[in-house]
């Protein structure tokens, strides 16, 4: 290991949940505006439901009972869409949302239940709102924050029909101009935002397409200001991609492990694979046989250091792909693998807010749907698996912390090892429709081993060759030593 | 007197000066962008010369020498226009002028040399950058804050050619949309910006435009809200004309009397009247006679409760107008009376920054140049004149709180006494190009009077009739009784 490369040790542990704040959970105490879709109307491109961070406060005991130990919020600071991504104020918690009141209240009761907060840093492009680009469209070339982004022309045609746009913006879209970052005063903009929520008390940044702004030296003192101020303030970034240029220790502790994500999908859901692209740096996904699986992760682990992997950010889908569940045709017993799957991970598994009851939802808005309150409308049996891999993972340090050893992979049956110096633990998966016999090499193994989760039909160990019949669709883990 | 009528104690004992933030002082302890105007370039529409509120901290002292004991501030809130009436954000001050941090600090320092602070509330528009109207440009009929402003159609056409504007806007001024003051969460909001401020410590609210607000429960709760946090806070209309309807005790404490401001142009500097509509509520000025201007100030006087008279916002010009010196052809005798005559009047008594100094302007951008601090520029006797008038009104209490009575108004001369309990003042005004002798009525008067201030080329009793010779264009106050 790389002894320059540290991350958070919470992170290692943690098991995370990501809220889109307009969808979770509306609070009463936060008074709303009137106009509002109705919470259980299929989600829209503009239009807001309501949801809270009070709301987030209100169901803390929901997340807990789940265990949940982390939130990774969608963007929270005031911005004129509902995802938020167009920032207004990067100072203040958007009004709707509760202000920065709820922020501080969300924060004490989440920090007492050892609840960590991730906050979304969006600071590649603001909005046509913000104050300083508000500044140039009302006042021109005379604005003195001309060099807060990149004009090209006067006025700016902000507001047109998108044509000859003159000023940089992500994707060329008006809504975002970009942040110029060559600005030192724009620089230290940002760096005084990240400072101040970190004082403010939140554990750690997901940095919003961090690619863009393409400077080391910027993330390098990024990451030096914020571990200033609290040494385990986790930075993790939005890339999709091999992204070993972030990931030597002086940039970020982790990124979004999409790459995990794809090869959960293409290998859990290889039976029901639904023809959608997730977006995103994916591509439309093939179904993966486990021998490319194994190969796949293997590749993955290999790209950073150890520390890192320990500390990934694992997920199954977000707010920018569709659901699991639509990704697979609504196969339940793939979500369930693949969820077993990211818990037995190294990296900190992510839950995205209602995959656990069995939400569903396609493209962008899909994904975003009103979280289901009513209990009649959930899969109470996903919602108990899930938990029940939960508290498997926080049972067994070796899943967290334990080094991975590929045991076994052919046709559709994959099994590793999770070894720590106290336990080793034995992972195995037959994502077959019909059961499964898995004969797994165990040179550690001793004795027949306990089955710690999951259903064998039989465990037998024999000359060093643990073989594992498994029912269809199913996974298992066993305490294999000592 | 009406006995419900009750203004501020400290109003009427203050002496005010008006300061445009970004044209009066700028300090190097707040960051700048890069595109400011040069200071002493003329003002442009849209420019900004940065100065800030820690530059007015570090000239308090030069206000305290001057004798003054309030400031009132145009706006100082996040704004993307030099003058700041174009709202961003209600809670933030402009970060050009240093942000909240600086105005805890001017409120901090002047608070120690007993300075009053006043700032501007502007509440019958907001701006298009301003977050609840941005949302709407952004979001569309789906925005939940549609119900904060008026709006006729979607999409607004906010920055198109200001033709067939769909929203309701000051003037039709597309960067000026009007709040939507029926709306109950609107009037909220606008009630916590009123009270939060005067929590945070500032001594009073000068309210713009507030007749476009055309509802006295409004502004009936938005006292009641005010003066619940701190009685003595002062509420001063910018309204021109005739404005018994707001000052019958129960909206505001005063106006910006510009109806005394008209009066003391048009008579004082009668000689040299410049053809300039000074605009807003004035018209085009002609001079008056004694009698006319006598008659003007009589009137003025009889449209309010004493109480309100005493706690009038006099002045001689400000942001909006032309300065003295300008509608005058530069005459600085005519300022000079105009000077005694507000000092010598009930009600606060307002110098426009740098009138002190000589500094003149016409029309908008005009009157908003950068504060001069060279002190080789300076009208050095103006100054010291202004500097005496003040430390005479200071003096004598009858001159702040005393009945006021027209003693005499023929051709170019007026008298009248200012009285209390304590002494008898007489004020005399001689605007002839000659030296003129006055004979006074002084029933009171009890032996030759003291001259307490100008200069007498002879002063005598006789009979009850008081006679006062005095050079050309001078004004004069002595002591009559007791």
């Amino acid at each position: 290991m790389n002894q320059m490369i540290q991350t958070p040790e919470w992170i290692k542990d943690a098991i995370l949940y990501q809220i889109f704040p307009d969808r979770f959970a509306s609070s009463e105490r936060v008074t709303k505006p009137s106009n509002l879709e109705a919470w259980d109307a299929p989600p829209t491109v503009f239009g807001f439901k309501g949801g809270d961070l009070l709301g987030v406060v209100e169901h803390l005991d929901y997340l807990a009972d789940l265990g949940i130990t982390g939130i990774y919020f969608n963007p929270i600071f005031q911005s004129a869409s509902n995802h938020r991504y167009h920032t207004h104020d990067y100072y203040q918690v958007d009004p709707l949302l509760g202000g920065n009141a709820a922020l501080r209240e969300l924060l004490d009761a989440a920090h007492a239940r050892n609840i960590h907060i991730i906050l979304d840093g969006v600071f590649n492009h603001a909005s046509r709102g913000f104050f300083q680009f508000n500044h140039i469209l009302e006042c021109g070339a005379q604005s003195p924050y001309l060099d807060w982004f990149t004009i090209k022309g006067f006025p700016l045609n902000a507001y047109g029909d998108g044509k000859n746009l003159n000023y940089e913006a992500w994707w060329d879209l008006p809504a975002l101009p970009n942040l110029n970052t060559d600005n030192p005063q724009v620089r230290e903009f940002i760096f005084d935002v990240a400072e101040h929520w970190v004082r403010f008390g939140i554990d750690g940044w997901r940095l919003d397409v961090p690619f863009e702004i393409d400077d080391d030296a910027f993330w390098q003192e990024f990451r030096q200001r914020v571990k200033a101020i609290n040494p385990e303030a986790y930075i993790v970034g939005e890339i999709w991609k091999p992204s070993q240029r972030w990931l030597q220790g002086d940039q970020f502790d982790a990124v979004m492990n999409y790459i995990q994500t794809r090869a959960a999908i293409a290998f859990f859901g290889a039976e029901s694979l639904a023809p959608l692209d997730p977006g995103g740096g994916y591509s439309l996904l093939e179904p993966l046989d486990a021998v490319a699986f194994a190969q796949a992760i293997e590749d993955m682990l290999a790209l950073y250091d150890w520390e890192i992997n320990l500390a990934q950010m694992n997920l199954l889908g977000s707010h920018d792909t569709p659901r699991f569940l639509t990704m697979v045709e609504e196969d339940t017993s793939a979500l369930k693998l693949a969820m077993l799957f990211q818990m037995t991970m190294p990296g900190a598994p992510t839950v995205y807010y209602g995959d656990e009851i069995g939400m569903t939802g396609g493209h962008d808005p899909g994904p975003r749907g009103g979280m289901i309150w009513d209990q009649a409308q959930w899969d109470m049996d996903l919602w108990h698996y899930i938990q029940a891999t939960i508290q498997l993972r926080k049972a067994h340090p070796a899943l967290r912390r334990g080094t991975y050893r590929t045991l076994l992979a052919a046709g559709k049956q994959v099994a590793f090892a999770r070894t720590n110096d106290d336990e080793a633990l034995l992972v195995a998966f037959n994502t077959d429709t019909a059961e499964a016999t898995l004969a797994i090499p165990a040179e550690n193994g001793a004795g027949t081993p306990q089955v710690l989760f999951g259903e064998t039909l039989t465990v037998s160990l024999h000359d060093g060759v643990l073989t594992v019949k498994l029912p269809p669709r199913t996974g298992v883990v066993l305490l294999i030593a000592p």
